[in-house]
């Protein structure tokens, strides 16, 4: 462990003011805005808005409305920041569109790194694309075409064009001249990567390494050659999973013939996590990709097809209890305990299926372990299935003064928090085998198993020893 | 957009082999390890191992068992990767530290960053902390104990001590041969950060833009003062929220008299990400942090707590029921159609609380626009609830002919989707406005409440209109 001192001479200096931190938009900057818009006053939002960093105003943007908003970004355009733009919802865009032009539309594109013009053009209809790509630059709309060519979430998509490759033969003052004297380079980039005569990458050297070299050395003496290429079709989650495994900073990418054409770096990879680690998370309970300012409409339509689902489960489950009607009407007890059974085994379901999605998503369930961890996944539903059956029991005995009402409800308690934690994990394994996203449809799968063993088993073993 | 041209020149060279992409290991090479380490073979373990990224080691550790797993220890420890450490579950680390004894293990400590090193040191228990801590020499000890020192989950935590700090006044020039003349530097940075001389951070400057200025240049001349400074205490959660939306790779860490302490880089952001993203996911489902490697004893018992808040709000929902038992025993179909009525309740509310969750782990959700959006959320309610409501109605007069009946679903199912989208979004709320963490309770609260609501009304309405 080595702390690197810095050398600080005692000069005097004046004390620098640093930038505060922001987190997200203050609501009553957003209201001051607001009333600024309200008076006309344009000179004053312009000095609100000149000092925000471009998440904050596209923040602004999405948080005020009608007329205001449009307003806003009237105001914005002389020097608008094309930064803003990918990060505003699709609708936003939209009205940005229709206010600029395609042609000054355009030129913002052009302004952006390669990645990010590609996951704009991708988000627009079919007939914006056209326009906004017929008013590109030759070489930028072959680049973005190109990148809309890529499958979706793959790493041609994120990957960006612009990078800094050089010949494994020239020395490290070669390099660094050729970083001076080149006016045009990426604006921001950690690592040169090290190309041989047919452009294929052969190692990285990362800039601190090259700094530190003597002029004279070659790159290739000092380029590490253990690092980790992508090709252009491979996965999103893939390239992040690598990232994150290697602890990577950039990667280069190629094409299938190994040719470097482009690099990933770990910004675009934070966002790739963030957005998997939603999509399961949200999945599971049934949501689509969503924000929280959608209209009432979109959002109740985009939750509807999920309980939809959900009714029909509900309803098969119901159905299976009207096949225990005449034991029901004996022994109304059962009606009060059945839930019991069933929301237990949802409950202890998800707990299984819930480590099984995240555990798949990691990686760190496969098909190597999948059958040991299923195995344990189940002593598990035995074990806990024991401990609630043993509880759910005496509950009963002691609420309705009947021990063998009380051995029903056990046993089914058992059965049905067995079957959650075999369905548990099953469930999400068959789907990733069969391709399908687990986190997608697993927890509707689940509780309609849990729901009908349950009642199936608590009703069932109920008429047979209770009537 | 600008995408660098590479100059290479045709020289022959001959192919490199670029190394294979590995994901997670595979498993017939862990059997070929598992074998050879059975068969005694050491030379070829060594030889199977020695090309391993240390994560994969790490995992080879984790997926060996017994003794297989301690021989492999024993065969790597003469030159045991550091790095391996932090990758590895606690108990094998204790094993670990077992076999190699504290001198040793504290010799490995010794090479890691310091913020890896404090984040091992604090998982270990308070005696093995004090025998390794005794082992480190004087400066990292230290340093390590002022990590231990801050709190838990906070940027002091999170930060390595390691930096490259140079005062402003110096020269392009200056800084370069800084750096070239300087062996104790930190193993990767990718800015330099500029400070005052009460060591105050005051700009950075990107390595690529000092690549490229000239020697005379003043580093206050090219630095970037716009940077965000991080302080010592800061939550991670709220650090990375930052890296996140302001794009960040390396920001500085300064203690509250504002002096410079370390700095945080982005690969520690990722994991940060990562676990909250997870730990959000799990906590939903009632899970805590899990390993699918960990025993079905511990598995079993981890998820016991959940399981009997559940069987207690299962019990209240059974005891409401156990009111209408009167009701019941003269309508039957009521108990087969109730379940419904709580299982769609349950369920709109979840869509209602995962989207909330979510939204206030990404700051969308705030105290400004809570209002607005729980007023949307109960809208959404009404809708789907009406839709859902004459669902259901329909289907219970069509199954039992019984139109009141439907009716009465229909009545119980609205009243319980509004309430559900009511609450999935202020349970949230609620518990962030209380400090807690929101998905740690939240789904628990909110089926009690769509049991408790579902079955009262249903039964409740079907009592008075009815009978």
């Amino acid at each position: 462990m080595i702390v690197a001192e810095t050398r600080v001479r005692s000069l005097p200096r004046e004390e620098t003011g640093l930038p505060e931190e922001i987190f997200g938009l203050d609501p009553d900057f957003v209201a001051e805005v607001d009333q600024a818009l309200e008076a006309g006053q344009d000179e004053i939002v312009r000095e609100l808005v000149a000092p925000l960093h471009y998440a904050d105003t596209a923040d602004l943007i999405e948080s005020l409305h009608g007329e205001h908003r449009s307003r806003l970004i009237d105001l914005l355009r002389p020097d608008f920041n094309p930064e803003i733009l990918p990060e505003l919802p699709d609708d936003i865009r939209d009205e940005i569109i229709e206010r600029f032009g395609y042609a000054d539309f355009a030129a913002l594109i052009e302004e952006l790194d390669s990645d990010d013009a590609v996951y704009i053009l991708d988000r627009l209809d079919d007939s914006e694309q056209a326009h906004v790509l017929a008013r590109l630059p030759i070489e930028t709309r072959t680049i973005v075409e190109q990148g809309l060519n890529y499958p979706e979430y793959s790493a041609g998509r994120l990957m960006q064009r612009e990078l800094m490759a050089v010949p494994d033969y020239w020395t490290v003052g070669e390099a660094i001249d050729y970083l001076r004297s080149n006016a045009v380079l990426p604006e921001d980039f950690y690592v040169l990567i090290i190309v041989d005569p047919r452009h294929r990458p052969v190692g990285v050297v990362r800039l601190n390494r090259l700094l530190r070299a003597k002029r004279p050395v070659r790159l290739r003496d000092i380029m590490s050659t253990e690092m980790d290429v992508l090709k252009v079709d491979m996965d999103q989650e893939d390239v992040a999973f690598l990232f994150r495994r290697k602890d990577l900073l950039e990667a280069p990418v190629t094409d299938v013939s190994g040719r470097l054409v482009g690099r990933i770096t770990i910004d675009d990879i934070v966002d790739v996590i963030d957005e998997e680690a939603e999509d399961d998370m949200l999945r599971l309970a049934g949501l689509s990709e969503t924000s929280i300012y959608a209209a009432v409409w979109d959002t109740a339509r985009s939750r509807v097809t999920w309980l939809l689902v959900n009714m029909g489960t509900a309803t098969l489950a119901a159905a299976v209890i009207s096949l225990f009607e005449a034991t029901l009407d004996q022994l109304v007890a059962l009606a009060v305990l059945m839930p019991i059974v069933a929301s237990m085994g949802g409950n202890a379901g998800m707990q299984a299926l819930t480590s099984a999605v995240r555990a798949l998503a990691m990686k760190e369930l496969t098909s190597s372990n999948a059958r040991r961890v299923a195995g344990k996944e189940v002593m598990v539903g035995v074990f806990n299935g024991s401990l609630f059956a043993v509880l759910a029991g005496v509950i009963a005995w002691l609420f309705f003064s009947d021990v063998q009402l009380g051995m029903v409800i056990g046993a089914a308690m058992l059965i049905n928090l067995v079957v959650a934690a075999l369905f548990g994990i099953t469930i999400p394994l068959v789907l990733e085998r069969l391709k399908i996203d687990p986190a997608a449809a697993s927890s509707v799968f689940l509780t309609t198993v849990t729901d009908v063993v349950g009642f199936f088993a608590f009703l069932g073993l109920a008429t047979i020893f209770l009537l």
